[in-house]
């Protein structure tokens, strides 16, 4: 792996806009390493990124999301379309890191060029998404993805975050186990854009979409909003499985996105909580630096002596730190 | 005011190293009002501060500290010593930033060049205590006092506070409202140099005195250590008050101070904490610039365009704010 690493960025993102896959590896790598080369990584990638549709998958464990996740990319990829796939659900068979597992679930696109498929680790900042994981949606993005999905456990805060990554994000359910009013309460209808109700061949199906389409029509809307779609699927099947209900959705939600400037909305509230959490991690990082290190204790003893004053040790402990 | 305004600080540094007590006013209304020429304040003051005792007077509301501290200032004056009063206590009648109420108080001090009595607004961040006071405790120290006394309450932390600034820290306690037993679960018994038990003409008087002897005696303390002496006074009386006997005990803890290296560590881990606070306080004001500001939606522009990226624009935001 070091000496991999004796390629250089620029060389890795012409690799990966040429459809390496080692090269989009390396990068993912790079930027979920968080080490130095994130910061050239994410410089080299700004002027390629922007195109791809990220849409969010998110839903209680057991609910179906990499079932789902697979039908989507098979139907993808028929329609001729190249595929991201980011795993950051813990749960998931596509996380852990086993890039080698990763294939082996998604057997039937092993060799196929056209899909991408990782996994982040969860150690990230964001709670459940990992702090890499929007500079790996821009190296997807500047490989030529059409479209990135990216895969969450739908516990706790992730599904707000996936949010505030996706363009569009899915809330999957299933009959049963996640009804209409937990989800509510559990505030994960708010973030859906288009709701997907799996597992519709099993009992009680018809009653989640029933409960599911009498809360979204509650919710006042003004004209030209967008009302999340209810769609029923069984991902588990090859065929007749109702995904392309669900691409037919998302995409309707994407035009919607760039006709209502509510894409552009979107895009630029997610940069700029970027922009502030790695400005604020910055400072943190100062700040823990400034407490109790050795070049406090030394400009200490300096104003102690009468040599300096308090103000200007401050500046010189900031610029050390 | 305004006009007056136009004196530089150089020049009301040398008024008050002069004995000018316009000048000494002047300079501690500066470093309160925390503006920036607190720090053009502070780099003058640096070479000319560190020789007065600073001794801090804490203790419940109600127990004399008004009394102690006048019945300290003249027992100073009388030996001749140069005394500066800083009040931070609200309860005080020295406190509320009205000079002239301060010199009614201190009636016979009045024309006194050889005492400075200052109030200092308790708006700091410090909790009870001031943010300019360690500043303005430079000044009274730079103006050539001998003895520097710090009144505040003993509320909250600012005791804990009062023993981060003081050389020596007086814990005034009285009969039957502040028993030893109350103090010691306040607190206030660890942070005592010299414990003063006032109105001691009181019911009660032995008693407490007895309990705290017994409390002090109880810590385990290694050899060379100070075990804090009590002190028992009358303050308001005019003479046979025992005044002088806490005196003693200050000037006593003053010369272990120095024998011990005590005194050296304390005001450099007290000049640490200020540049910390300092430091911090700035980081602080900057993570609070950065959120929502109007640079930050203009480089979430650039970033959702592909023109810059993330860390490129928060490295640009940080330089803004």
């Amino acid at each position: 792996m070091r000496g991999r690493r004796a390629v250089g960025v620029p060389e890795l993102v012409a690799g990966a806009r040429d459809g390496d896959a080692r090269s989009v590896a390396r990068l993912i790598s790079l930027v979920e390493d968080g080490g130095p080369a994130v910061r050239e990584v994410a410089a080299a990638l700004a002027p390629h990124a922007g195109r791809a549709h990220v849409v969010g998958l998110t839903g209680p464990p057991g609910v179906g999301k990499s079932t789902t996740t697979t039908a989507l990319v098979r139907a993808h990829r028929r329609a001729g379309r190249r595929v991201g796939v980011l795993a950051v659900d813990p749960s998931s068979p596509f996380s852990g890191g086993a890039l080698l597992g990763d294939r082996v679930r998604m057997g039937d696109h092993a060799g196929d060029p056209g899909v991408y498929i990782r996994s982040m680790a969860t150690r990230g900042h964001l709670g459940g998404l990992a702090w890499g994981t929007p500079q790996a949606l821009r190296v997807l993005d500047a490989a030529g993805c059409d479209v990135v999905l990216v895969e969450t456990v739908g516990v706790g805060q992730s599904e707000l975050e996936i949010a505030s990554l996706a363009d569009t994000t899915l809330v999957l359910l299933a009959p049963g186990m996640g009804d209409g009013v937990q989800a509510a309460k559990a505030g994960i209808l708010e973030v859906a854009d288009v709701l997907v109700v799996n597992q519709a061949d099993r009992d009680g199906a018809d009653r989640t979409v029933r409960d599911l389409r009498a809360m979204t029509a509650l919710g006042g809307r003004g004209d030209g909003a967008w009302r999340p779609p209810i769609c029923a699927t069984v991902a588990v099947r090859e065929a007749d499985n109702g995904i392309d209900v669900v691409l037919e959705a998302t995409a309707a939600h994407r035009r919607w996105l760039d006709a209502s400037g509510e894409g552009h909305r979107r895009r630029t509230g997610r940069a700029a909580r970027e922009i502030e959490a790695i400005a604020l991690t910055g400072l943190r990082e100062r700040m823990a630096a400034v407490r109790g290190s050795a070049a406090l204790h030394a400009l200490a003893q300096r104003v102690a002596a009468g040599a300096t004053d308090p103000f200007s040790a401050a500046d010189a402990l900031l610029a050390q730190v």
